[in-house]
């Protein structure tokens, strides 16, 4: 060993012992005759000091930032006192080193607040890696992971590992595919998910089943996407969705407590799909605050139980609210007092590209009870008193309106709630609301097919009561222009999505368990027998030797070790992420391979 | 929940109250009336009473063999109790239940001993795994996983994931490649093992790394070889071998203790490979039992520093031993009294062609004192008992001796060795013997390119001392009948393997982490300047600025496990394997793919 304690752990009680050191250099600061040096390893930063006779060494052969250093020398008590560490009030009195290796100057400072930029910092990671900023962000995902292990296998879930080399059966996202040698012609994929395998583990009787895995998407990457990300995955066996919800809100409750100290004690809140959608305009709502939407007006298609309040803007002849499809309102607390700048500035917010909308309008609640208005033209005081009212608007706040197309509209105005929730400073980082979105539709439509598509996949029950209704119609949709009437477009999904500060940061189902009823949804994708066959032979025949009720649930792991961390990005939680553009900047990966290798494979490009 | 209660836990404790069960159908025994069903689930067996009301509907509706069922009724006292179960003091008295599921008839029965073969059992994966021997294999792995994550955490190892899609760097074994869509042309490799990721992240400062993770080559798969496998991978920064030993051998101690509950006090045996080889003819040695070769003859070349027992066989114009260029004997314990037909019999197995040698001399040490022989022709008694002495045997014991071409007779001898003790039963399944195998030759001479290859890989660093050397000459072989006259062909390695009854269960060493040595050694291996930076530029760069002495190990987890379970097969320990052509029978993977992922990938069939 180099070392006989780590830099982290010296302390006053330690005094007059000789110890050994090994690191990195922090720091060098000389002081006349004498030299101090900051030494750095995983575990914290201890200062040496190096006196007048070894102070002469280290001049003609001086020590430079992320030198390998080892130091030997005796615990002393510091005169000035760091109380900002845990070793700050020591320090070693070096009698002897060495130059374990030398380090050239890092392309960027190795600290919090690095001068590196992200191109650079990617390329050189394992210097990247070094900044107390990353290490801790790893840390996290270490200490979430074993959380995560620990509170699954007190609840009797067995970690059992499943093959990555399996196959081809793309059904929403695309494939990675490999290319088989011993099998010419053939390919093996990688893993979307351990899906399949995880309800053929139930069928065998495991019970309880997770795996902390990498999964692959072959998707053209949006920001924040990674082609490899990891899951938290899970399965139960005899099980229906109130199981689920109670044993996986106590997993993530479970890793609040372990890993950020918080108890979460309160019930975790449930709201159906329809809910969300209608009330935040999204299926994931940040719930830490309130601005829910006022629907002023919706379109005849979307929402089966819903009713606008289309009564508080109609008949006022004002022509965007009338030819609009949806009008959606939010109250936003405190800003009545707006400027004409502040609220032209909100306007030009929503009117940029990624937002869309044509324009806003916005109704100051005077915090002396009086109304003002950019529609005042056509709405009298007391009918945007109404609308302020129906949008629980208090006096001092200001209601914003958006209206136009449904899908664009809705989603327009959940940005905007958003937006002006961060601006308020209402989105706090330490702060964490979970959510369960229950109800999702099962199905949704592809008009370009004219079929039906698995809204979650295509091993997701309908709701118990809906059953019946999916086995005994025909999936087929016989008149394009009148599928919402089709009896499948009303089946709710036994699904359900876990949202952690309007993130989605988990989602399952329970699942299908019989043939007949998974041939079904096979059918209403679009499969025919030979192909449901093909592609999923295997599973459909474990459903004729007993297979059990079962359901389960993924984590996205990257992006919940995200957002503990208080951060936006996952690629900050990931100790090798790729860029955008699917690379490893650092590896240069992917690269060509050598003919040798095309040759084995019996493959050659086809480049276009 | 289905149920109330687990089939595995309920007690004479639970008499009378009200429970609910749900798992599969073991058995169903008709006794008039009534009806026993024995419910099967994960955690146990409960035996399921149904009286004669519920029995009229059992006839209408038989229960089948591994129907899926759920019983609710009252725990009560069985008046014929099965001690061989924990269950065995109660039945459940049934008052109401339902079929989940039906089930066709297994192809094979769901019992210890099945009677499906190997092909049926793997295209039925699903229901093989039902069966308790599979069963007790996936937990004992758990288990496993789950001690050494404990071992590591304590010992401040971090889990780390390393990326799956990296770059193709062949240099031992093939890589599997995966197209790039998002860069036409380009491929990702999947890794050989994370090698050079965990050492970048020891020149990052993490100090200690582990992962338990799935890893992939593409060779031609020999019996009990998969694909894919998975590693324990560790490694360590500021630690010289010693360190390591002490680590690891603690690991695996510590997994002996949790899983199998066996307390490893003794210290773990070291050897040199050059002693394995000399005394094993093995560099894997099964030390559970004894039965050093003696070495009657060697060659020339190949041990440095042993001197041979020639001077027992010279002389004696027995051509078979003068003309063969090695002659290596055992002593098999308790043997000497094998008839004829035995001795025939052994002589038939080295003539195999596995084994490949010509024949076989015996020397029976007959308990009376006398010798007898085979080459009785050739040898007299004096000099037979003189032979029989340096080989250990004992009166009673048998001498085996093979002589021929050395690797094909050190092998043949390694493996009769081996042949003799499990026919002995010397090599018990309990019996656990953990071996450190030090100091390996650092190079391998490659006749074909003339050049050297890394024995373990190309990022494990000479024994310090050696550095030197292996700095200071040119790694070019000038004359090729020379080659062992190179200095480097006498360096040795800083690595080491666990040896754990005769099975490699781990390997690893300590690396380099000088860019000057690495270049030395990438040359070494035939490699110019501008292939060395083109596949390991990022790790020569990462040497540059401030890389730490360190070494880890990888143990093979699917052997390690095999081994615990007592089992030759790691096939038995994983869920869902391949067959030796790489195929997943049960999903009939690798298959073809669409038309439409070729056209993405921009890749085509080449197929001779």
């Amino acid at each position: 060993m180099y070392r006989t304690h780590t830099c982290g752990e010296l302390r006053l009680e330690q005094k007059g012992i000789n110890v050994t050191l090994a690191g990195w250099v922090q720091t060098v600061r000389k002081f006349g005759a004498i030299t101090f040096v900051d030494l750095r390893d995983r575990y914290g930063i201890t200062q040496l000091l190096f006196g007048e006779e070894l102070n002469k060494v280290l001049e003609e052969n001086p020590l430079g930032r992320e030198f390998v250093l080892q130091a030997t020398g005796t615990v002393s008590e510091r005169s000035n006192k760091n109380p900002n560490i845990p070793t700050g009030d020591i320090e070693i009195l070096i009698s002897s080193f060495q130059v374990l290796n030398k380090s050239a100057v890092p392309p960027f400072t190795i600290q919090d607040d690095t001068d590196g930029g992200d191109d650079l910092r990617m390329k050189y990671r394992f210097l990247d890696l070094r900044r107390n900023a990353v290490k801790k962000n790893l840390e996290l995902r270490y200490a979430v992971n074993r959380a995560a292990r620990n509170y699954l296998h007190q609840q009797q879930f067995m970690d059992i590992e499943t093959p990555f080399l399996i196959k081809s059966t793309p059904e929403g996202a695309r494939d990675f595919v490999v290319p088989s040698r011993m099998n010419p012609g053939q390919f093996y994929a990688l893993p979307q998910s351990p899906q399949t395998f995880k309800q053929l583990l139930m069928v065998s009787g495991y019970d309880r089943y997770y795996q902390i895995v990498k999964c692959f998407r072959d998707e053209d990457l949006r920001a924040d996407r990674q082609p490899e990300f990891t899951q938290i995955d899970c399965e139960m066996a005899f099980v229906e969705q109130e199981d689920i919800l109670n044993m996986f809100e106590g997993l993530i409750k479970s890793i609040f407590k372990d890993v950020k100290g918080i108890d979460y004690a309160e019930a975790v809140q449930r709201m159906t799909w329809e809910d969300a959608m209608w009330h935040y305009g999204n299926d994931k709502p940040d719930i830490r605050f309130d601005m829910r939407l006022l629907n002023l007006k919706k379109p005849g298609t979307v929402y089966t139980d819903k009713t606008d309040s289309a009564v508080l803007i109609n008949g006022a002849d004002f022509k965007v609210f009338d030819e609009a499809e949806t009008v959606l309102a939010i109250a936003v607390p405190g800003c009545s007092e707006y400027s004409r700048k502040q609220t032209d500035e909100l306007t030009e917010w929503v009117k940029r590209p990624q937002i869309g909308m044509k324009g806003m309008v916005f109704i100051k609640c005077n915090p002396d009870g009086s109304y003002k208005s950019s529609v005042d033209k056509f709405y009298t005081e007391e009918k945007l008193k109404a609308i302020a009212d129906a949008a629980n608007a208090k006096a001092g706040d200001l209601v914003l309106i958006l209206a136009g197309a449904e899908e664009r509209t809705r989603k327009a105005i959940s940005e905007l709630r958003l937006e002006m929730a961060s601006r308020l400073g209402m989105r706090k980082d330490d702060e964490f609301k979970l959510l369960w979105v229950l109800d999702f539709p099962l199905f949704e439509y592809d008009e370009e097919g004219n079929r039906w598509v698995a809204r979650h996949h295509p091993f997701t029950s309908p709701k118990p009561s809906q059953i019946e209704t999916m086995i005994n119609n025909n999936p087929v949709i016989e008149n394009a222009a009148d599928y919402l009437n089709h009896p499948y477009a009303n089946i709710k999904a036994n699904a359900y999505d876990m949202v952690l500060n309007g993130n989605e940061i988990g989602g399952g189902s329970i699942r299908i368990y019989q043939r007949e009823l998974q041939e079904k949804m096979f059918a209403a994708l679009g499969m025919d027998k030979e192909e449901q066959l093909h592609k999923f032979g295997f599973l459909l025949g474990a459903f004729e030797y007993g297979a059990p009720p079962h359901g389960g649930i993924a984590f996205g792991f990257d992006r919940l070790c995200a957002i503990l961390g208080g951060s936006e990005s996952i690629r900050d939680f990931i100790a090798f992420p790729k860029n955008n553009a699917g690379r490893d900047v650092m590896l240069d990966a992917p690269a060509t391979i050598d003919q040798k290798q095309f040759t084995e494979l019996q493959i050659k490009l086809d480049l276009k």
